[in-house]
């Protein structure tokens, strides 16, 4: 363990009172002694414990973040800025994962509280705010992310997801596509909204809803790639086969375009596919894969700000709702070049990807 | 803030330590007392401080851990794996990013030192040890992973990437490509050792090295694709053009495949590329990418397990150093399919990827 006061003490023949008492530039120490203590504290490099500047105003210089899969970049970019905005101000981030298991991230949370966060962020993957209500009540301070839920007033920052859905479901039907199938994620907010999101575009071109083209996940975010592609392997067993796909997050659209691929069909001719979050590298995969943007980056910084406001509150303060803007990144997989628009019918075998094919980003 | 003995204290109109005799069972408290500071810290939930508990021990029961880039893939894994072993044994782990910036992680290091972590692990970005030398000097236990120094004891979890390198050069080789480029990383030990790999499977394969064929990367790991693609571009311009590259990490391989499809060139047919790190969805990428696997959660696990045994260890242990062993994984990007090895000449637009080309991992 790293020099402590204590050592310093023990080094000199003197109190840690007397140490302590330089340390903080107490006047009642003499020139000699005062000589002394500064001398070793250099010698050995002494730097000060944040948990006793800390604990001396009540607070332990820490927030917590719980988020379901730290591998999934989305909650890994988010993590990033939030830690880049608290270590400014000298807070340090502990992060858990809860692997969107229920049940491990109410003991994480048990543990934050019990590690005595200043503040704690979440992102959780409950489908109820019970265990959130217990943070309230043991007075820590709350801020959701991503993830929000009804009735339980609480900060958050997240993006408005009915509208992710929305933007999703309008833009493929602005290709002229009318059989869109969902691939959609577990019973959270985002895919609760993004769903609300695809059935309010569909109702508002009057495309009849059905839901033999909706697949919901059963399982978290950590193996979306895999579910996805199951999920896109039962839609291919629909009639009519769906001619596009929305997928609530990106993870689940790679595994969902790896389906199609497999099943020897053209992404975007035969079935176009968009997702969301525009993870990184979301470019770079087999069909460069469209996404609905939610800027991790400015959402992370928005929740490391109100965490940092309420560091040290005791008393609840104001609640505040943040909503970073979601915007449309259109890339190979919605995107019907004009060549195959005008094109004559073309082989089967005809591959899915022209390799110089252009990218648009707006 | 959670709710501390001192508000139960102040609740019942009792001393501090008094609540804290009964928290701790002493038998010097009476039964109507203990009963209510019982029923109080019931009532309000009360979990007992970790910190409170920890310092009476000297521990903080947090671990630190400074990565590069916790958007990278392969660091997110190891982070998630390292915060899985250590939670099972209560402690938390606090988490900072390096962005890959010598500066800042000598920053991050004296934080972590101040916030009094038990011990810290770094897979760091310095090409010298000085700072680390730093934290011994501070008595913190200390664990390097997937970056070592050479000439500087501390534990250590890795690889072997001299090994790394030799088998990704030997691969590429053993497709009979004879030109084969190098894009390196920036000079810590994995660049290097990959970088040492691929010289030395050139030099048992009688291949002359030319150093026209070697870029190596200034900047650190977070733009890795972006200068991955800058570097193939410069690769592609060397006459005679390379027939394969090996690239030190798989950012840096979707960068260079990113260039060489947008110079209208075939993966593998012209040019053949390997990474290393076999990151998370390296399957689904333009070119399902080839790559030397190296086990993170194994890594993660090893490095967490060492930090448990030296949490609350005064003393200095003997240092322990464990190398996992990375595999060869081959997809597609260095993967000739007995179709065009046999076929006629191609017409020159044909695009790169088959649909159902099958993988081969092993």
């Amino acid at each position: 363990m790293a020099v402590r006061m204590k050592d310093i003490a023990e080094d000199l023949g003197l109190s840690v009172v007397t140490v302590s008492k330089v340390f903080n530039n107490h006047l009642d120490i003499g020139a000699a002694t005062r000589e002394r203590v500064l001398r070793r504290m250099k010698e050995l490099n002494y730097q000060p414990s944040l948990h006793a500047q800390g604990l001396a105003s009540g607070r332990t210089m820490m927030v917590g973040l719980i988020v379901p899969d730290l591998v999934h970049a989305f909650f890994s970019e988010v993590a990033q800025s939030i830690s880049d905005v608290l270590r400014k101000k000298g807070y340090g981030l502990v992060i858990a994962s809860s692997d969107e298991d229920p049940e491990l991230e109410r003991s994480e949370i048990e543990q934050m509280i019990r590690r005595r966060v200043d503040v704690l962020i979440i992102a959780s993957c409950q489908s109820d705010p019970a265990s959130l209500k217990k943070v309230v009540e043991q007075k820590v301070p709350l801020v959701l992310i991503d993830r929000s839920f009804k009735g339980f007033e609480a900060n958050f920052v997240g993006t408005d997801d009915v509208h992710v859905g929305e933007m999703a479901t309008e833009h493929l039907i602005g290709l002229g596509r009318r059989i869109i199938g969902h691939i959609g994620g577990q019973t959270v907010s985002t895919s609760n909204d993004r769903l609300a999101g695809y059935k309010k575009a569909l109702a508002h071109h009057k495309i009849a809803l059905s839901e033999k083209y909706i697949v919901r996940r059963t399982l978290g975010d950590q193996a979306a790639d895999t579910t996805g592609r199951e999920a896109m392997e039962r839609l291919l067993l629909v009639s009519p086969r769906p001619d596009a796909g929305f997928c609530y997050n990106d993870p689940a659209a790679i595994g969902a375009m790896n389906a199609i691929l497999a099943a020897g069909l053209r992404i975007p001719e035969d079935i176009a596919i968009i997702g969301a979050g525009n993870i990184r590298y979301a470019e770079s995969f087999r069909v460069a894969l469209s996404s609905v943007d939610i800027p991790r980056k400015a959402l992370g910084e928005y929740a490391g700000e109100i965490a940092l406001q309420m560091t040290g509150k005791k008393k609840p303060v104001k609640t505040r709702k943040i909503l970073v803007s979601p915007k449309l990144v259109i890339r190979e997989s919605s995107q019907v070049s004009k060549v195959s628009l005008t094109a004559a019918p073309r082989p089967k075998k005809r591959p899915s990807k022209a390799v110089a094919r252009p990218k648009t980003e707006w």
